[in-house]
């Protein structure tokens, strides 16, 4: 049995309570938090340990998988915890990987321990993707397209305009660029032509909604370079049809071999909920940090890095006769 | 600089050739052929040897691509070949894999070299495609897909009937199933439901048609199971519309996670040829092959083996920058 924690319990690390429940090999010993460990239960009933006392469970617990925010969680977490377990995070602040590469690498060899960052889809699968259909088709163009799903930041951001009580937005790819890019033509896109922005408010009782409307619109890095619709609705409709947070997207290779030869590699996700699949991801590199520390391996490593047997309970000769 | 052979010279081996050209980190030092070496020239020009001189070269190659099929020549050839190099072969009998995997892997324990067998896109990165998909989404169901495109034993089939000239067959999935999976109602699907059979014939001069059709739809094993159409055209149009060898398909993986969540993820080929294409994945991995075994690692290994870092020509820093 593998044996797991979870540091943060939020969406994500009820997420991945979830996810362990679902594999067989592996056992939540506790979750560790920042709260007071006295004011919540886990919904699965495993003791709650305030994180100040993370090495009292040092012998306890394989692997540690950090459920924090990328902006301020990650950064200072997961090298403070690396220095005392096996740990996996989701840090997805693509500009700031080298950096936090390179302290979470130097916490876990310093503490001989395997530190397993950026998991999840974008970073982690989508990544996946991109470097094996980049390490095959070398001629050729790479598209990453999101959606459709919900987007956090810019949810929080719509919620920030004056007058917004409830506020939603969905980034959803431009079918006809998903087609232009499919039929090989290599496209330039621009941000506007791959992605339209759809939000959807509750206003503020009397508030003015042509002014909302203009605000979201107009706010420069997060709407302002798309084409962006405003769609107001009561909080009834709200709570109804968007309370959930679907995701997605897709990577596109678009190749040439040979003399021309168009070659095409798409890898997409619809996910009826993006933390529920980020956690299950978190979970299956849990597993191979797992083993991979028990091999003796230290560091920090990265998807790019965990050869994909590492991630399955079965063994190699069942891998080989019945997924190769 | 990765110096690599090509064994044997027919459709793959000729990708693989072209393939080379494409990676600059590659460089093609010779064919290895079965033929007198004489009796033929390489496109690019390097020197062509006869199989029975391979070991006149050990010194000079570093990975051998085995291009020869999967029915007699690999079961034979990459065992014996693996005694004397790191070697990358396409076995592609799903059945016979493990077997294979033994001789090769005792052969290349022995030799103290890097065998990597099952290299193409199925097996090869249908398997990965179906590994981390079942690994993330442990309650679900895959689903394989192939084509549009030709079979090449179903062709071969078509052109034993007696009556026929020319003959191919493009194996298709059909539409309503590929939806029904991606609607997440975890269908089952039986053969016939799964994928149709398109043939197109040239007959000869004075031939019973409805024979050639009938023997054709009734072939148990190979048409029988399916519902099979029968086109007959004439030679020009033949030639003028079925030269390539196109083909792809698609690896669906319908899961559920938390209370009842769908969770979809697709991966799909569209492939203007396939032999190119399956070429730039053996290159992309003997490109892994010689990194590894020049890090000690020696035995048979597949795809599930190999971290993706080993098949990209970038750094790991540069991998972490642009690509995660």
């Amino acid at each position: 049995m593998i044996r797991v924690a979870i540091a943060g319990y939020g969406n994500l690390g009820r997420g991945v309570e979830k996810a362990i429940a679902q594999n067989p090999d592996m056992e939540l010993v506790c979750i560790f938090t920042r709260r007071d460990p006295e004011s919540f239960q886990a919904n699965s009933g495993v003791k709650v340990v305030a994180m100040a006392d993370m090495a009292s469970m040092k012998d306890a617990v394989d692997v540690v998988i950090l459920c924090g925010g990328s902006a301020t969680d990650l950064p200072e977490q997961t090298p403070q915890v690396a220095s005392l377990f096996n740990v996996i995070d989701s840090f997805d602040t693509h500009a700031n990987i080298p950096t936090h590469f390179e302290k979470v690498n130097e916490a876990a060899k310093n503490a001989g321990k395997v530190a397993m960052i950026s998991v999840g889809w974008d970073p982690g699968m989508f990544s996946l993707n991109r470097i094996y259909a980049e390490s095959i088709l070398r001629e050729g163009s790479t598209y990453t397209f999101w959606g459709k799903g919900v987007s956090q930041g810019h949810s929080d951001a719509i919620r920030r305009v004056p007058g917004v009580k409830r506020g939603i937005q969905y980034t959803v790819p431009v079918p006809e660029a998903l087609e232009a890019v499919r039929s090989g033509s290599n496209p330039e896109l621009t941000t506007r032509e791959k992605h339209t922005r759809e939000c959807f408010v509750v206003a503020e009782e009397g508030a003015d909604k042509a002014a909302i409307e203009e605000a979201i619109k107009n706010m420069p890095n997060y709407f302002s370079d798309y084409d962006t619709t405003v769609t107001f609705i009561d909080e009834d409709e709200f709570d109804r049809v968007h309370n959930q947070l679907p995701h997605g997207g897709f990577v596109l290779r678009s190749g040439v071999t040979g003399e021309g030869t168009k070659q095409l590699i798409e890898y997409s996700l619809t996910l009826g909920s993006n933390p529920e699949f980020t956690a299950c991801v978190l979970v299956a590199y849990a597993r191979a940090a797992a083993r991979m520390a028990s091999e003796g391996m230290t560091g920090c490593k990265t998807v790019f890095d965990v050869a994909p047997s590492y991630l399955s309970p079965l063994s190699a000769e069942e891998l080989r006769a019945h997924l190769l």
